[in-house]
């Protein structure tokens, strides 16, 4: 179990504080995460990986030179935000375009995928790379869906490697690519760690039996056995991982022992013992080993085995020195330190000059955001009820926790001379940045969309709010990946932009083209009670839902209804 | 709990194969334990360090360029044997002299003396550096009585660097019996760890509460609290090691916030959060510090912070580079690998010739020690029995282990020509290095030291036998510190030596001196069960044994019984 910790929300933060404080010569802070301290080559490619926290050495511990040039870092178990992960990538570009790398789970893939879209629309050549290795999470016909586990390091490590050689941008997106082609791990889990002020563990295993292929978050295992000796486990090992070999591989093989927390070091070294015999038997030779903990799950009890099959330019760069907080081997030459000054860090405060006009229209949507307000943290205990019979139940406090970060943002922005543009991006990336899980990412995207309609010059007519009411479901929908039916938010915001933009389109004033659109919300809202949700880890659920609306889709017609008031 | 092994008594042995088959860049096995694979420069200072297996890092992790030339690796939380450190000494030699460096237990310092002394005696100048970092086990009038844990890895870094620098012998001793001095740590513990196949563990922590000062091998604490938070516990950690600073202390510091196993990063970072504020506000200067796990106990949960006051000299050698299995940092230079044939291995199966007068006596030499074995065997439960009304009950089992690797060694030397000095030397060193703890040290040096008066080419005569005895007996005084009275082996064998050797002074031959020598051994040994034991770890259990003699007092009376029956 965690036992040492202050206030349980603020352990990834004080977290974060300490492992800056004790690796000044590898790390620098930046918002969102760290750089590597050492200075990198003017336009090299920059590789920023990220992930939730409580994986250390993932991921924090593997920036430095020859591995990645920054890392994300989320809070316990959940994914960095767009806004994070954003920045964490224009502190760490050095001009050569930015590659995103990190497990395959829904989370990252989101938020990371956003951050990608917004880098590339600014003009940062970006790249997303899922790590794939754990072959228990999905079949070798569904490989793209396989999770990321241990064999995280071995991606991470070519792409770093590859960056610091000079390679091109083409050609580390291509051999890294490649590295995860050839990277397939296995994982079993004894016991379940428990989060820092938890009752109980994140998941438990009966006594004296073993799971197989449990993910690092808990997520289910394949199949349950037990406790085997240190060879059986050495031996089941090895023969999962050698019938599920990549094409084309050789006879040269790293090969990574992980450690979960708890099984340690001694134990893995016995294992380890075994599996090299084994491996040496087949006639493959291994190339520089690593028995240890490599990617953990706090104090979960637990190991895996990762084959990384080379080639001779994988084997080049496997083996490059390694200079990493927590991954350190070979010859890296002496770092120049970067300077604080050449650090560059997205100033979010920023504010760009505005007209008159747009700071009317800014006065007008932060008296908008404040009544969203309002109505989000008077409601915040029934839509957690809500989420909460086929959900985890945390809807409310996501939504209350991202509207007060975008409500507190926006002021300032107002105070500050913001246009309505400026005023909502600083809201979107707040909102985004502190609500967490996907519902905080979803309003990022559309206070986005809206903050591009409204821009910090013109007037804001009907029609340019219709426009961005279009653009934000636009946004929505492309980033959540949900269509209508599916029982979400998407069932509400699309027949509200439909309506809304038709209203006006018919020269209705905006108050009462707002007010027709949000009775068609609330019915819509209202009519996801008979659907089924179609997305989501709460599938197995799904049947459970019935009847109760979606709160999501219930929270976005409460927000509509509550700025119709509001409306001059 | 230890989940992965295969038969627990090969732990050890397998967990040392996994290791050496993971690091061959950085070790090569060695009889005992490992050295560096690293070419060192020849005439440079060897750093042997060692101890119980279940430490990792500690010890065999820390072998490497700036570190450890080599370390010995025992059993789990066991000492090594004398021979195992030996033997690890001579492969590391490099012309420059040894020191042997490990945390300061009772074990450990029976074993490396021995150690000591057989290498001094072969003209390799060999120093003792015992670490003694632990606040919390003795006070600071007897400083030299506090065990080592975590900070033995800045004493063994000191020693490496040094070394590595090209100091001379006496500089290597000074600067790191220095580091020693500015050394200090505290530890505290949740929970205890459980050895392979046990099915308890080795202690336990009550729920909730947090033991202080505890050991790394569950040696008693000195007070229990309940668990704080994480800034409490850096609170502690600092108050009670800035109230007890070395002299002449300056404002930098080195710092390690070490888990033992359980404890993890992220937890330690939380900490290490605060510690480094507490001490920045006390306007310290931190230089390098680590935070991770540096010395572990399995996975027992527990954490400990060391501070290492730094002087100008300790710091440079403090952030110098080093490049072990487990400990990395700075740029080291390439490393030249170590060719096979460039180790040193001591031959202990090496038989130099013999005469046949000397052959003839190692035949009686054997038939000695078959009895002696047979003896053993068959008393093995009882001499438990008794050893365990006040101590852990092994002796039985321990002496039982012993004399059937003596046995084998000797029947293997006498087929191979050995004389009987040699024959003995090759049981006495079979016997202490299978047999583990005190008494398989004393019988060691025992018969090592009847070997060395035997020799290989003369006739055996009674009064060699009287004064081989006789030297064994100063052997055992000497190395094990015990005096008549202290109810130990002593009680038996002062008696035994003094009446043999006037019994044999005065004319009687062999067999009729050693039969009445060996009636007064027994009425010795049975006279001890009125003493209370001076020693050892049974101290608090002590008056419990009064009423029974001691198990080494009765094995030895029953071996000088048995063997009285066979001589000529």
């Amino acid at each position: 179990m965690t036992r040492l910790f202050n206030e349980p929300s603020a352990f990834a933060d004080e977290l974060t504080e300490g492992f800056v404080a004790a690796y000044p010569h590898h790390v620098r802070q930046v918002p969102g995460g760290v750089i590597r301290s050492a200075k990198p080559e003017a336009g090299s490619v920059a590789v920023v990986i990220g992930g939730g926290s409580g994986h250390y050495p993932a991921f924090a511990g593997l920036v430095g030179q020859g591995l990645a040039h920054g890392a994300a870092m989320g809070n316990l178990f959940a994914s960095p935000s767009a806004q994070q992960v954003y920045s964490v990538a224009k502190a760490a570009d050095q001009g050569g375009g930015v590659v995103l790398s990190f497990g395959n789970y829904a989370g990252d893939v989101l938020h990371f995928g956003q951050a990608a879209e917004r880098l590339n629309a600014e003009g940062i050549q970006t790249t997303i790379l899922t790590v794939t290795d754990d072959i228990a999470s999905a079949s070798k016909d569904e490989i793209h869906k396989r999770r990321g586990i241990a064999g995280d390091l071995t991606v991470f490590k070519i792409l770093g490697a590859a960056a610091d050689a000079g390679y091109s941008y083409e050609d580390v997106v291509r051999v890294a690519g490649h590295a995860n082609d050839r990277t397939r791990s296995f994982g079993v889990a004894f016991a379940g760690c428990t989060l820092p002020g938890a009752k109980e563990p994140l998941f438990t295993v009966p006594a004296g039996k073993m799971s197989l292929g449990l993910g690092i978050h808990g997520e289910p295992g394949i199949s349950e056995q037990d406790i085997p000796t240190a060879d059986e486990l050495a031996e089941l090992f090895v023969a999962k991982l050698l019938a599920d070999v990549p094409e084309g591989k050789g006879n040269r093989v790293a090969v990574l022992l992980n450690g979960l927390g708890t099984v340690k070091y001694e134990e893995l070294f016995v294992v380890y013992r075994r599996v090299h015999q084994l491996l040496a038997e087949q006639g493959l030779e291994i190339v520089d080993p690593e028995v240890g903990e490599l990617c953990t799950s706090l104090d979960m009890a637990g190991a895996s085995l990762t084959l990384f099959w080379l080639d001779d330019e994988l084997e080049k760069l496997w083996t490059d020195p390694v200079d990493a907080p927590a991954f350190r081997k070979g010859v890296v030459k002496a770092a120049e330190q970067l300077s604080e000054s050449e650090i560059q860090v997205e100033d979010v405060h920023a504010i760009p000059e505005a007209t008159e006009v747009s700071r009317d229209a800014a006065e007008r949507v932060l008296a908008a955001l404040q009544v969203t307000g309002k109505t989000i943290i008077d409601n915040a205990e029934e839509l957690g009820r809500i989420d909460a019979v086929a959900g985890d139940g945390d809807h409310g406090i996501g939504m209350e926790r991202g509207v007060r970060a975008a409500l507190d943002a926006a002021q300032k922005a107002l105070d500050g001379g913001a246009g309505a543009g400026t005023l909502l991006r600083h809201a979107a990336d707040a909102w985004a940045d502190r609500a967490g899980g996907t519902s905080g990412a979803l309003w990022g995207v559309a206070l986005g969309a809206l903050s591009e309609t409204f821009g910090d010059t013109d007037r804001v007519s009907a029609s340019d709010v219709a426009a961005g009411i279009t653009a934000a479901k636009d946004s929505v929908m492309h980033l959540g990946k949900a269509n209508v039916g599916d029982k979400t938010m998407v069932d509400v915001l699309v027949p509200f932009a439909s309506e809304l933009s038709d209203r006006v389109a018919a020269g209705a004033p905006l108050r009462e083209a707002w007010a027709g659109a949000a009775t068609a919300a609330q019915e819509a809202a209202d009519a996801t009670a008979d659907l089924v949700p179609k997305m989501g880890r709460a599938r197995p659920l799904a049947e459970k839902s019935m009847g109760t609306p979606d709160a999501g889709a219930t929270s976005l017609a409460m927000i509509v209804n509550a700025v119709a008031t509001i409306l001059a």
